[in-house]
């Protein structure tokens, strides 16, 4: 079965992407072996063009139909794209991005393009374990393109770019001390900027914000709209330019990056190991007990 | 040197109490080993009366003034009260609790009440680390109530539901559609809901929003407002019921966050050692390698 479905997703079969996702999703130990086999093996199978790109901002920023403005210039260039679409799943904050059914309906309808939304688990981690499944599969399967799309909270965001190439964090105008308080984190994890909703009353504000970032963050930032089809397009040769000139950046984030995966599914293992010992002891004093946990977890390693 | 400190603590010597926090939320080798001494002997004289009270809402829903209303009527009742304010450090939505420092004026400056804000770092488990310690060290002071405030963020609300022994979701008056998305992860963890600012323009508003509610949750629900003493009277009433009649829940909640706790400091101390072991490799395939990791790893440990 395996082999059979590594040759489909290799041909860019949209079952058999489809099928892969399911499994390296699923939580069974039957689906994690099979995950296991899979995935080691359409990681020799990576593309290693593929551009992964993450895409994070508040909600309602316009992320979405951002995403889906760009996504359609790039069909138009004969692209393959892939959404993940990160619902972070916040019981506080409600607003699912799987709710909505409507958003990048252009997209979602393509035969080049494949929109996937992928749950976020409550836990540690759980954000990324899939998704770098996920990513592994589109690569392998010859897509130019892949987006990860996430709502801006911290975790989350950290996740994410340490999935990607490229981490565009997309804001909305604002001024004055409301940019002190974003400024150092996004100098930290963003590639490139954007201040959406440059179009109508908010143009001359968007503008603004610009030019105040500017004077403080080395990155490349621009205003934009999905109105705007020069500003989309405006946003396609950034990631291109960054893609062209950051070749050295990005290899050492991909050598990186599966540093942290190896060690998150070497973490993975032993959790579920640490879960079956703690789950029947009764923990008295944790840290007393952190010693004979390793011990025992040593025997069973 | 601990001796000292820990005796201090116990008196409840604010001082003492000040440096503690500062050496458990220390990253250094010296103060996690002066944590783990630290934290097993105070962990010994903890005061299972002590209450321990998760407060989560988004931006903007009044958490702050509300934590300062209500601990200002305990103060009147002679409790002794921590405020641990958890700060996600979010680089895109920005807004920083410890940005406020007007917040919490009267709860700051009194004697019988310790607010701080808590540190997260962008990493696994890094929110809740130093917050168990805490949480540890004012039970040890003997303090009455110790109130953990976040904001709505998913993994945030997850880690600190796993640390306290009541979950206190503060929602804004919405209807309809807006209600759908939240219901389901807030039945999950809230122990007592309030729709906050229920007075003026919004009281109605609330009043709605809390039937709204009831009809689907089997939690206690009220609406609030920090200019109505009565409501913030019968908040109190809602958590002192909930530590009445829970007694079972909350022993059981104990446990379970002790046996979360022994693991996450098994899986620190383990994260330690395969960074080292990973940091020196150069990864071909992550799934390929897992297994000589593990291997490595069992001698290392």
């Amino acid at each position: 079965m395996n082999k059979e479905i590594i040759s489909s997703i290799l041909n860019g079969d949209r079952r058999a992407i489809a099928k892969a996702l399911t499994i390296v999703e699923s939580t069974t130990d039957k689906d994690r072996a099979l995950t296991e086999s899979l995935i080691s093996k359409l990681f020799e199978y990576k593309n290693t063009s593929t551009r992964i790109i993450g895409f994070s901002g508040i909600t309602g920023s316009g992320k979405s139909s951002l995403i889906e403005e760009i996504g359609k210039r790039l069909l138009e260039q004969n692209k393959k794209i892939a959404v993940l679409a990160i619902d972070p799943s916040s019981p506080i904050h409600g607003g699912s991005i799987l709710g909505d059914k409507t958003r990048m309906s252009t997209l979602s309808n393509h035969p080049d393009c494949f929109v996937r939304p992928v749950p976020s688990k409550f836990n540690n981690g759980g954000i990324s374990r899939s998704t770098r499944e996920a990513v592994s599969i589109f690569s392998a399967a010859k897509y130019d393109y892949i987006f990860i799309e996430t709502v801006g909270v911290g975790q989350t965001e950290y996740s994410v770019s340490e999935l990607c190439d490229c981490f565009v964090v997309n804001l909305l105008p604002a001024t004055g001390d409301e940019l002190q308080g974003v400024k150092k984190g996004i100098n930290e994890l963003a590639d490139i900027i954007l201040i959406n909703k440059a179009d109508g009353a908010l143009e001359t504000q968007a503008n603004l914000t610009v030019n105040e970032y500017k004077k403080s963050l080395m990155k490349p930032i621009v205003s934009t709209s999905i109105y705007a089809p020069e500003k989309i397009e405006e946003i396609i040769k950034l990631i291109d330019n960054f893609f062209f000139t950051e070749t050295e950046t990005i290899k050492i984030k991909r050598e990186l990056q599966n540093q942290q995966w190896a060690k998150s599914l070497v973490v993975n293992d032993l959790e579920q190991i640490i879960d079956a010992v703690t789950e029947k002891s009764k923990i008295a004093n944790p840290y007393h007990e952190k010693k004979q946990l390793i011990e025992k977890l040593k025997k069973l390693i």
